[in-house]
């Protein structure tokens, strides 16, 4: 195919016609082998953000991200061997989220274990390829190496055994994962075009292809803590995923648009959000003491039952409800949907609040390196974990009233300067530092109440210089709200029904006003 | 000065505010440092496209550009030595003039000469840089090296040496002058980022002010043949670059808006173009033989009334017309004008008539190296110097009819193929090809007249293939338009009058209709 670099960009700047699939192909190709150098590349993306790519044109580029570098090959069957016995058995189907990032966002900890221990109603795998933090916004990847051992970086080949033998694993996109994407996005960088949406697209949703799981869902954030702060740019970017989620074979692919202006969970940095997950992973969520973290238990249980129900869509080898035979289709088409998307949620509920979730989330870490003496000691005696050297705890003692705003970008750009962040790629990030909230937005305060704590290990002044930037950040007023926070998750969107409100199921809404009663 | 280059970028991709004049300094500083790096300028070079700078930010970017090389440093005073006595005289006032290019446009070849053959009224320098033909139009300098021997690469010594000692010489710019522009041209070229108004400013007006003459006329063209087909467009140029110009020190800078919709002259193709200026700078030039030539003799008259009048405003050392004693203002002041424009001009014709032109122009190309011989037989015998091996020639064999069009781009698209022309730079040109017409828009052709005929050195094949385009794209029809062609000249732009039409003075109108009666 002929084929000049310099016609491509006058196209995209001209905004004459959409490339064809072949144009971007060849594009993207030679960018790789070096042939299309990094200066047109550059004025391509810039072109681009003046002149967006179509949704058929994001998907193709999307495409050719994945197609750059390995594209995860996953059986077709499972074979079991007990010494006696060789069973042969349809893999199960496979699920993955993806967030778009936020402060004290700690969702995939426990939501990739919840998952993989619903086996019992649905058996399904979770091959979750995770990231790290930068700027306000914390990382997965950042958070479990606080648990000293613990190894991301996985070859392919342990990731899909992790995965087949305990139903999850949460590991780091190797160099091998679309390296096209990999060298985009330094570009991008230094050009001033990460901000774009079929840009944005394309670098998130290339890994999950990549990835290759049957389906995903994704959290899209709004509000001051996002990268989208108006719903509207958060729906946009969902809906823009979605449909390359659909083009690409990840079927289906579920949006939900949540409230990112306040920290979710009481916990922001590293260790300190992960103690927090065991707490929850423990079980016996509906207890009291779970108030702060209430809005992160929906998160993780309504993906959870999403994930589990849309599973249902793809070949799948379990028992029905009744102890029955297995029920298998073909890929791609719903089978007959044993379960309802309320019965899924209810379950994961369950087995969230049962507490056996934190078998599989010890079976993950173990299989992935963690230290087990250091692992059963974080889960065991979570308390005797050191934290960071400085503490500067903030003890109210003002007039009464209550906390109108917990700015969430400010408070993510806080944990930054006390060691829980980082602002470029590859620096290293104080597993110990961060903050712990005793208060959240909507809470009556008086004098006496302990609002928060800032943990760091730079200094004491440090500590009460970041304390102090918290105390003028956070809005505390006399007036009680009657709504100071929204709901955490407002719409659903997919690629049949766009998007829809969503609400709360009624029982677990109640389970709410238990928890915070 | 901190200084990032991502903020630049951002700030140009989101039109935020104007750049100061620091900042641009530093952002093409640390360009020719190679600070910033290709794909970073790549980036604010496409953002410039869908951001224009502001005037002011284009004048600072040209004068950048001017300055990251070298700016000619023109002598104040000129030491005369005849043996007996030392003489010292203020410097002649410089002025230059550029054309945007177009087909046929041999204005500078005759223009140059001619303007510093008025040294009886008024002596001025005119110190070219002129460049090299690419796509449809030609270059001043590939034309004259048709002429065996004429060497256009001078240092910077010589030429300021040529120009003091005839008065004018044209040279191509040297590596020393706007290496900026020189870098950001070749990566504009392969970015997709050459046209756009305040980029196309900067480089042309860069080469002029380094140049450094006191004043500048440029020729600004529209139409098919030219590089800004509309004539809104052609005027935004003309005006953006009259700004750029008065804003750094050329006072003043006068654009023309010419038609461009036709060749210009009956030549086009080197040799065969100077060939056309060599009969003109004999002069003569009111007999019915230039009738072809005309629009051109009042493009260079015009010009060369605009430029002797114009230098009138610097200082100057000159007998008036009674025979009194030398005028002198300072630079910049408009000194007591002792001769109008008209008078200008009219002197312009006259020396032109007198053909006493062709006397400094054979000084000028001695003095750049054009062999004695090669120059004298050009001179003389212009017939007996060797025309390309292949010729084809149309004589007209339809029915009696009208020229309405002669199409210029396609034109100087056809010389390109047969070799007079280049499509990348530095593509070797051969002096040799080209086209000749007999006829142009407006005339009358019947059986039997010869229209056109075609020069190349490739095959005959090739030239009756290049006739055959020719043919398709000159119009012939029965009706005989009112108004074929428009005048060469359209408006006349400065700073301080904007845009007003403009006519061709009536007795060089009266001229023209004797020369084509």
């Amino acid at each position: 195919m002929w084929f000049n670099p310099v016609d491509m960009i006058a196209r995209r700047r001209a905004n004459q016609r959409e490339d064809t699939d072949d144009e971007l192909q060849v594009w993207i190709q030679q960018y790789v082998q070096q042939k299309v150098p990094d200066y047109q590349m550059a004025a391509w993306l810039m072109a681009v953000c003046f002149h967006p790519l179509s949704p058929r044109e994001t998907a193709t580029l999307t495409r050719c991200y994945a197609e750059s570098g390995t594209i995860l090959d996953w059986p077709e069957e499972v074979t079991t061997n007990n010494g006696l016995l060789i069973t042969r058995k349809p893999r199960p189907p496979m699920v993955d989220k993806h967030s778009s990032g936020g402060v004290g966002d700690k969702v995939s900890l426990i939501l990739a274990p919840l998952v993989a221990a619903c086996e019992d109603l649905l058996p399904v795998w979770v091959p979750m390829m995770a990231g790290r933090g930068l700027g306000h916004t914390g990382g997965t990847i950042d958070k479990l190496e606080s648990l000293v051992g613990y190894n991301p970086r996985q070859s392919v080949e342990n990731f899909q055994k992790i995965v087949q033998d305990v139903g999850c694993a949460i590991v780091c996109a190797t160099r091998d994962i679309c390296p096209a994407d990999q060298r985009l996005y330094a570009l991008r960088d230094v050009t001033s075009t990460v901000s774009s949406l079929p840009l944005q697209t394309a670098s998130i949703m290339s890994k999950k292809i990549a990835e290759h799981p049957d389906s995903i869902t994704l959290d899209v954030k709004f509000g001051h803590g996002s990268f989208n702060p108006s719903i509207e740019e958060a729906e946009r970017l969902a809906k823009a995923m979605v449909a390359v989620g659909e083009a690409n074979g990840l079927h289906p692919t579920t949006a939900f648009l949540t409230d990112m202006n306040f920290p979710l969970g009481y916990a922001v940095g590293n260790w300190l959000e992960v103690k927090e997950c065991i707490e929850i992973l423990k079980g016996n969520v509906a207890d009291g003491r779970f108030k702060l973290s209430w809005d992160l238990i929906i998160l993780v249980v309504i993906q959870a039952g999403q994930m589990l129900y849309q599973s249902q869509y793809h070949r799948i080898g379990t028992t029905n409800e009744s102890g029955g035979s297995s029920s298998i289709s073909a890929p791609g088409e719903p089978s007959r949907l044993l379960y309802s998307l309320d019965r899924c949620t209810q379950h994961a509920y369950q087995v969230l609040d049962s507490g056996r979730v934190l078998e599989k989330f010890r079976q993950m870490m173990l299989a992935q390196g963690a230290d087990p003496s250091y692992l059963e000691q974080a889960i065991e005696e979570p308390d005797s974990i050191a934290l960071a050297s400085f503490v500067s705890t903030w003890t109210f003692e003002g007039t009464s009233g209550y906390i109108h705003d917990v700015p969430a970008k400010t408070i993510g750009d806080i944990s930054v300067t006390i060691g829980a962040g980082r602002i470029v790629a590859n620096q290293v990030v104080d597993a110990q530092a961060g903050l712990v909230f005793f208060k959240q937005v909507g809470d009556a305060v008086k004098a006496g109440d302990i609002i928060v704590s800032v943990f760091t290990n730079q200094s004491q002044e440090q500590a009460d210089n970041a304390l102090k930037a918290v105390q003028e950040a956070i809005v505390i007023q006399a007036e009680d709200l009657p709504n100071p926070r929204g709901p955490i998750i407002t719409h659903k969107i997919t690629q049949q029904n766009g998007t829809q409100p969503f609400s709360v199921p009624e029982w677990l809404q109640k389970h709410h006003s238990h928890a915070t009663k």
